[in-house]
């Protein structure tokens, strides 16, 4: 993986790194099944060099993944790896819209909405599982700006839905 | 309605398809009054090709017109009708800012923010409520992205709000 | 104060208007310390004439400087503070991130996210909170849209968090 060399060499050309398909493979990750919308709408338009995302779920396969509420059926680390699931969602829905991640020039906003249960405060470390997929994938250099929420609920019983806007090069 | 034959038609040259001010007419639809700020704010911001609207509520002529949430006062029929009043407000709030509907070259998200009670799982079926008015308006082809919430409250005790986006040709 | 000769001159030219710096020094205020970021991500990002920023807190000084829920432990004038707080913050990474507030060409979309307790409907009152501050530095003719939502929780308890988008001029 080149991320070491990567933060050694802050003002490295961007040319210079490897691309996201190329990180992809360096991880040993593989995308999973683009998620269907579940009602009148489409997971990706773009307007621009803006690349909105529909709300990401953490589904595998078409179904739900994980449910439950943080404080109450899941855990932060359960979160965590259910924030992972959606950004892995919101990467095969990328490459589907444009044929390759390399296209992505930066990732501008991520939101996560969590159901939570009681006193929860851990909304960042869950987001995380998201933000840390993607500065893996993208470089710490494309790293978005973020906002948490702690919401009442979602659509499947999902714990978390992910939403993300993409700068691309064009 | 030309709905049906555009989708018989799916490479149909957009501009031999009927604009959205054409569409109402044939919807037999009529936009309300648009809305009024609850605060420091104004309806409608255009940036570039983007026009960002505010929160829109389920109002008429100034009032909220539904109030509860789903799964305790309201029914998902009842949260679909008025997730299409307020996209009805959205419309109303664009012809405001453009002076024509035709204007519009997408809708690019929407976004719709439910008050739930207990374990309620419809959220995208009640957004279809704004999602379907703007397939009927604007086409198929120009379907956006989605993302829902089960939120906590909202002003006004309304049920839900709709934030739409839309892509101007200019 | 120019605001007042600014109102009753709604066809002034805006370049004869106080800059955002200027309209600062006059209120008296001084920004505090940009906030940090509490995960993988950054507070800011700029994409073409748009700039992101991360979900800004009522922090100070890198503590949460309010908690609770609005209709629990915090009332509406409290709310109102706690937002105007986060909008100072929100200034103070964009001038982190811009050099000057002067660069802002106009506030696009204010959204707030208020935690609330029962059955509060006074979200937009706490909000102007945010909005009335952003008026009087960049004026009521860059007035923003705006969401609010009650939401479940929030990272460090905090009663609200201020997500903005702002046009650049460039």
């Amino acid at each position: 993986m080149n991320t070491d060399s990567t933060n050694m060499n802050p003002g490295l050309d961007e040319a210079d790194s490897p691309g996201a398909e190329r990180r992809l493979i360096d991880l040993g990750l593989q995308l999973p099944t683009p998620p269907r919308p579940l009602g009148t709408y489409v997971e990706a338009v773009q307007s621009g060099s803006l690349l909105f995302l529909s709300g990401m779920l953490p589904t595998r396969d078409g179904s739900i993944a994980v449910t439950g509420r943080l404080g109450a059926e899941l855990d932060v680390a359960q979160g965590r790896e259910a924030a992972r699931l959606a950004a892995l969602n919101a990467l095969a829905v990328v490459r589907a819209h444009l044929g390759s991640l390399d296209r992505v020039n930066r990732v501008i906003r991520v939101a996560v909405s969590v159901v939570t249960f009681g006193d929860v405060r851990d909304h960042p470390t869950v987001a995380d599982g998201a933000s840390d997929l993607f500065q893996d994938v993208f470089g710490r250099e494309k790293n978005s700006c973020r906002s948490v929420y702690g919401v009442a609920t979602l659509p499947l019983a999902a714990p978390l839905v992910l939403d993300v806007i993409f700068e691309l090069a064009i």
